[in-house]
């Protein structure tokens, strides 16, 4: 085996049900896979477009949301290093009559097993399918808790929660993002959010700088959550 | 076979995974389930109440939906006769970590699968797993659903959604509910929709007579849902 083969190798056995894959099927998933890298920003998978296939993400971060006709845009949950994601193949389960959205958040490499494979292999393979249902489920569990966030609590609550998540995935108090970016990843507008920032301003919990928001008090920002 | 048990045996092949049940698996089925009423108004499942089971609504129709803490009422789905329900028995389902209320819509008889004699099925059964999980993946999809319609939609399509598939499901123009009680289908608040109600009604859509809302243009309803 040459270095880049067992490179390869390395990642391959990085899939989740890879050990539940028999000889012959990983033999096709190692012709039918490819690691695909993604600039920030990019659009992984549109409503239209192609179906992916089952994706492992190896860098970065993917945003998976839904999207209005009127451009407005819902966050439903995020993957990060290590997630794997099956909704790329939804094309695959009959029961999702449902389209998402998905773009990388950050510069993002995935390994994906390419749809058609993909479905050969969990059609064929109970034990596929199970792993790819539950993780489906999983997901439904994670947009259920999204949904009950926007449906119920008030802005602020949802605001202070998206301050401190991203406080704790990122490690650092502060937030390069504009408040329209902020509208769209907590379902609101953006008079709303520059709204309640400026309220939290005038409690001292956050600041602004050249574009930036400091998170300067996140012991009340957690206050604001409980 | 006394009559009694014939009966009972005509329900049980009515169960959507009964034929990929074992014999001995039939035998407990056939102990551990029960037909339960429920009247109109009952609520069939709490959010800490005990896991119900699996279920197959033999009459009547439920309401699954999520419940906030102030009380507010957000419709998820409706199953009516001859809809089987797997959310009922969460509990069983690891993935599963969100919690739903479900309510008799109607007088509502169900048949009933204990959740012990469920859970015990569905992990010694793949086939029984396979669908339990494919159902629920169903209703994920029907979630999703209705959110897009909450989230994206305006108010006026939402309740003439809501009318619409209210005069399809009873294939009658007389609707005996109150505002309070449509804002809660609708997941909006009872001052919103006696105000929609009124434009509709200006509009010509609707009428008001003694309680009553009769649908007076189904062509122009159908119109705004378009």
């Amino acid at each position: 085996m040459n270095t880049q083969a067992a490179e390869r190798e390395e990642l391959l056995v990085k899939i989740p049900y890879w050990d539940k894959l028999t000889p012959e099927e990983k033999d096709e998933v190692r012709l039918g896979s490819a690691v695909v890298g993604y600039t920030k920003g990019a659009v992984v998978q549109t409503y239209d477009g192609e179906c992916l296939g089952s994706v492992l993400v190896l860098k970065g971060q993917l945003r998976i949301y839904l999207l209005s006709e009127e451009g407005r845009e819902v966050t439903l949950y995020r993957l990060g290093e290590g997630d794997s994601c099956v909704m790329s193949a939804s094309c695959v389960i009959s029961q999702i009559t449902f389209e998402t959205q998905m773009t990388a958040e950050e510069d993002t490499r995935l390994l994906v097993v390419r749809s058609g494979v993909f479905e050969k292999i969990a059609a064929s393979n109970i034990q596929v399918k199970v792993f790819m249902y539950e993780l489906i489920i999983e997901r439904f569990s994670e947009v259920m808790w999204a949904m009950q966030q926007i449906l119920f609590m008030g802005f602020d609550k949802r605001l202070a929660v998206f301050l401190y998540d991203e406080y704790s995935r990122t490690g650092s108090s502060e937030l390069k993002m504009t408040h329209e970016q902020i509208a769209k990843l907590t379902g609101s507008a953006r008079e709303v959010v520059s709204r309640m920032l400026k309220r939290f301003a005038d409690d001292g919990i956050v600041e602004f700088r050249r574009g930036v928001i400091f998170l300067k008090d996140i012991g009340r920002l957690k206050k604001i959550i409980m």
